[in-house]
């Protein structure tokens, strides 16, 4: 019997979720709910039920995990837990700081539900390269780079600086660092070591161009400790060349064993990929049959990547695995 | 209470094993077992029992896991589910064709105990990446490169040519089909195709060079089907240039996502590694952790890498490997 799901929130992430399950036999889409008016949304797979995201608790037995793709910061706080009291549930939860909180709210919720949290890239497959490259090598460091890719939460920033139209913002690594790192050092950079920012701003007609620049530039938290570049486009050409969106990035963990720890090994997990939301959604997918099945064995509670071993993610039984991919 | 560790196999990854034991102060080295005369072997930490491999049954009580360091070809089929039957163990067991039959031994014996096996890094970190990349990419391919590095089975094969005193064996992946599937190509390559073959050999005074060349570059399995050099080389020039034991590799997954499977993604998990056996036998450090607390949470029989949460790898606990690396 293929597992049941209903998305919550119909952005970027909530469309990349329906084509993810199209490619999943397993799985079937019952429903995208949505806070917007459901009549103004249209669905790609025809037939699918769009309603209201307040009308969910009446469709509690028909749905096995809900994934949802409301915004971190703004809706899963509170969506979260909400929907994890009625439903199993998965989500890409990245506001790393809170993740402590955010769990033990959805554990709460979660008593006869399995709710998967923060089950993205980063959160999520970076998560599970910095756990196990340094329960292997624990002399070490890690370095994380992102990019080069586009950070919604970069862009956003830009485009509320007075006189900025729209804005995209790159995150882009530092190729020195990245072939330091790479060559073996152990030394950890930080965040502004290691990436440096670029912004592709639409200035509204006759706007203080070295205002906006210098504000962007400044902006604490944000750009402050990078370097960052600002170049000014017009609207067409943000929409031909900046409109996708790719990113990726990767985790390198070196570290040394032997008597003089004398041998040196490097340890690398790479993404590249060619829509950020696209990937995301189909890590959430893998990760909502886990779910399912942690509901079935009644392993309720929250949950996550950490937490969950990698057969419940595939559709194919143990033995098959083991014997195809060990 | 530290996880007390007896190391079976006193080769070059069980002197591993001990050396990474010496990085993790929650585990403790109580003995060494080996088929050896016990009075010819010299361990690394002072006062250190080294015992008959017949002994370790009566040293079952004071030891939680056992590591086997045996060889997957001779020792393991008839060790591993002896030992298993009276310790927890982990294992890097690599004949990939037989893992399936492995399995079913150790778990079998494994009644009372936790017996992780294939805990190395192909088969294991491997696995787990082809797992965790097939699982989220359904609409792609893998490709697993190895090297460049000395491959114990490859060099052995060599050493038994008629007229070759030594020999060490690089495989090498080819760089044309790295480039290919990391540039997204979803085709996947047989193995020889993916690689090239180097031997160097130290041939018998007045040996045949063309006829051990020959014998080499047509000899079944190993090197027949792959592009396969031979250089010749004194004994010294072996000892001087090839005696470390470095390797690695990678594994690539392209797939593709979207409505028309337009976006391309490429995952890579690599490893460049300075010594192999000190690396496998960190990864059997982890996974014995693993083992010892499968067996306290009386979670019986046998496993492999896949089915283990990776929190079970840490000393730490779950709240702070959440809180940091989430």
């Amino acid at each position: 019997m293929s597992i049941r799901v209903g998305i919550a929130g119909y952005g970027h992430v909530g469309r990349g979720v329906e084509t993810a399950l199209a490619q999943s036999p397993d799985m079937e889409l019952k429903a995208v709910f949505t806070r917007r008016d459901p009549k103004t949304l249209t669905v790609r797979t025809p037939g699918t039920p769009v309603l209201p995201a307040g009308e969910a608790k009446r469709h509690r037995k028909e749905i096995d995990v809900m994934i949802l793709c409301g915004s971190s910061a703004k809706d899963l706080p509170e969506q979260g837990p909400e929907l994890a009291a009625l439903f199993s549930t998965v989500d890409s939860y990245d506001v790393h700081a809170s993740v402590p909180d955010y769990l033990s709210a959805m554990d709460k919720a979660a008593v006869r539900t399995a709710a998967v949290i923060s089950a993205g890239w980063d959160p999520g497959l970076f998560s599970m390269t910095r756990m196990l490259s340094g329960a292997i090598l624990p002399h070490g460091a890690d370095n994380t780079f992102w990019g080069r890719g586009v950070s919604q939460g970069h862009s956003a920033a830009a485009r509320r600086v007075e006189g900025v139209i729209d804005a995209v913002q790159y995150t882009i690594p530092i190729e020195s660092a990245v072939s330091d790192v790479r060559g073996g050092s152990s030394r950890s950079l930080t965040a502004s070591q290691r990436h440096v920012r670029e912004c592709y701003v639409v200035p509204e007609e006759g706007a203080d161009r070295a205002a906006i620049e210098h504000k962007i530039r400044q902006m604490p938290h944000y750009f402050a400790e990078y370097d960052t570049k600002v170049h000014f486009v017009t609207r067409e050409e943000l929409a031909l060349d900046h409109a996708g969106m790719p990113h990726g990035g990767f985790v390198i963990r070196t570290g040394t064993t032997g008597e003089s720890r004398s041998h040196k090994h490097v340890m690398e997990f790479s993404l590249k990929l060619g829509s950020n939301p696209e990937f995301t959604a189909s890590v959430l997918v893998a990760y909502a049959r886990a779910a399912a099945r942690l509901a079935k064995e009644k392993q309720y509670g929250a949950k996550t990547v950490l937490d969950i071993p990698l057969t419940y993610l595939s559709p194919r039984d143990r033995g098959t695995l083991i014997k195809e991919l060990i």
